[in-house]
Order: C-alpha cells, then structure tokens, then sequence
C-alpha cells in the first residue's frame, strides 16, 4: 500500500488486465488466476507486486486519484485567474475520465469492496480532491469573483457527479470530444457562479 | 418483467430484504437463500414472485424509475414555468434519492449485473427519463426562457449525475435536509440557464 512508481511493464500489465476483467465481470466474479491468464504473468509475478485480489482493486483508484491529485495541484498552483483555473480542472477532469473509463467503471461500481485500511486510504485521496476544490471555489466566493449561488461544497459535489457519470453515457468517438464536453460543462458553471446574474428585463 | 401492482407485503418485504442485502455485501455475494431469511420468508414466496435473482434486482430499480417518471411526466404536465418545473423537478428528485439511499447505491454498482433483456428494459426507462428532461430544457432554450449556455443534453447529464453520486456522501440528518440540497441544486443551475447572465461592471 506504500507510494512507489508503477516500476515495472509487469506490474502495468496486471493492472491494465484486472481493470479489463472488473469492468467487463465484476470484482467478485474475477479470480487471480483469470487474472494472471489476461495479463499473460504467472500467479508468482503477481504476488510478487500486489498483496492480494484487494491490493489491485486499490491500485486501479490509487494511481487514477494520484493522477488527478497531482493535476488539481498543478493547475491551482498555476495562479491563473478563478475562471480559467475552473476551465483547465474541468478539462483534465473530462479528459482523465474519458480517458480512462473503465478504471472509473470499476471505481463506482466496487469502491465498497475495498477492505477496511485500502478504504481508508482511498476516501482520504478523495476527501483531499473534494476540499481542495471546495476551497478553491469557497476563495473565489468571498473575493466576490464567484457568486454565493449555491455552497462551494454543493458546486463541488454537482461537478464530481457529472465527473463520475460519464461511464454510463460517454463513446469515444461519439458526437462530442471530451474538449468540447469540458467546454460546455465548464461554461455552465461559470455562468451560475459569475456574479451578478439577472434576468433581461 | 410485466409491469404491476406490488401486490402484497410479502413481495415489498422481499425487495427491501435483496436492497438492503445487496448495498451491504453486494449483488454476487448474496444468495437467494441468503434474501429468504432476512425477508422471513420462504424460497417458494420468493420464487412466486420472482423467477431469479435477477429479476429481483430488475424489480429494485424499476419500482425506482417508474416512480421517479411518473413524477417527471406530472410535474411537466402543471405547466408552471419553467424555473418553478426545475425547482420542483430537482426537489422531487433529490427527495426520492435521499429516500432511496439503499436502492440508487445498487442501482449505480450493479445494474451491469442485470441480464440482457432485463438491462434493455432499465435502459429503456433511463432514456425515457433523459429525453423527458432534455427535451423540456431544450423546448426552454428554444423559447429563450434558458440560455443556450450548455447544450440540454450535457445539462441533463450534470443534473443526473449530482443526484447518482449522492449516496456517496449524503447522510440522513447531516447538516442539510434534502430540500435545502435541491434549493442550492436548484438554484445553481437556474443561475446557469437565466438568460442574459452579465458579469457585474
């Protein structure tokens, strides 16, 4: 469960397998073995990177969270002004998301198989993208850039919603990139959070 | 899988034995043998009612959905306008989730464990759901009444996805009731969709 780099083609091999396998069956139904089999690894290299069936399931959250911890970070840090940092987290969100659908499948689907220490580890990543973003939002607020339209928690929960959603309707390929669904998203919740809204007379 | 009438307590007692089941441990864990003694009953109660575990896992979220349109299609046909119809869309459906808690966490994790003419059925009333709503924003858009400001279906999408992803953080008797959930729901997404939204000068 500690931090390390994926440090090996091995290791990506299995987990590009055991996200394949959950998605398409399910956590429960997928044994090691079929596992191993996918991934074309003997049961031993598997042992060797990954604890148990349970430690795998962590790995597939683990990595996509980090990635998108350290994106959020990244585009904070940046300092560019309220609305476009709204615009570019919206864009990596769609983008990882779209990018890696059946990792998010897997995640809404079998978060609660997790064993209880995993659990723990994986709602903490979450709370820290949760508040992050919340306080990024509840600061643009008081500065008054942001409008009081709803709570900085309640925007960060519609947003994360629609982040999560997008397995049951996104095709790759389909009508609209994920550049174009980051920019309609985006331009929504800029227009409910610009301050002053009213309505033509 | 033909619609009717939940006909007895026996069937209601079954159905809330396999929801609270099912969100506990999940749908492959649980046994029938496993539902017939939480319910009280006998396999061949359940098996009067239902032909399988599957059709028991249909019936959970066909009892939601079906409820959840026969909402939609009465408070689109009032005839309010269209600020007050989302309001009063938005309060129906964040009350019928926060009151179903049990049942959308199964329907989010298991409803690909459905079987292929039961998932059709699902898939069926899902669409009739987004297109209802859809084409309601969008008859709004076209009059002008809402901004254009994101397509309808990418706003329908947002608003689904705020209400699938409320199990995971939603407590009864936390902070906020249900209607001051949907208030700042509500209100966030008629920011979003007034028309002529200008930034203060």
């Amino acid at each position: 469960m500690a931090d390390r780099a994926r440090d090996s083609a091995v290791e990506t091999r299995i987990i590009a397998a055991a996200v394949r396998l959950f998605a398409a069956q399910g956590f429960d139904a997928t044994s090691v073995q079929e596992i191993v089999a996918e991934a074309a690894v003997t049961k031993g290299a598997l042992y060797h990177y990954f604890a148990s069936k349970n430690e795998l399931l962590y790995e597939i959250y683990h990595s996509l969270l980090s990635r998108q911890l350290a994106d959020l970070d990244r585009i904070i840090g940046d300092g560019q002004p309220p609305d476009e940092t709204i615009r570019s987290l919206i864009a990596e969100l769609v983008e990882t998301t779209t990018g890696s659908i059946d990792e998010v499948k897997v995640y809404v689907r079998e978060m609660h198989r997790l064993d209880r220490a995993h659990l723990h580890a994986i709602r903490a990543q979450r709370r820290r993208y949760h508040m992050t973003f919340r306080d990024f939002i509840e600061g643009a607020q008081r500065t008054g850039v942001f409008t009081q339209v709803a709570s900085a928690d309640t925007v960060t929960f519609i947003l994360l919603g629609m982040v999560n959603e997008i397995p049951t309707w996104y095709r790759a390929g389909g009508r609209k990139t994920p550049a174009q669904i980051a920019e309609e998203v985006a331009s929504f919740v800029l227009a409910a959070l610009a301050p002053m809204s009213v309505a033509a007379p």
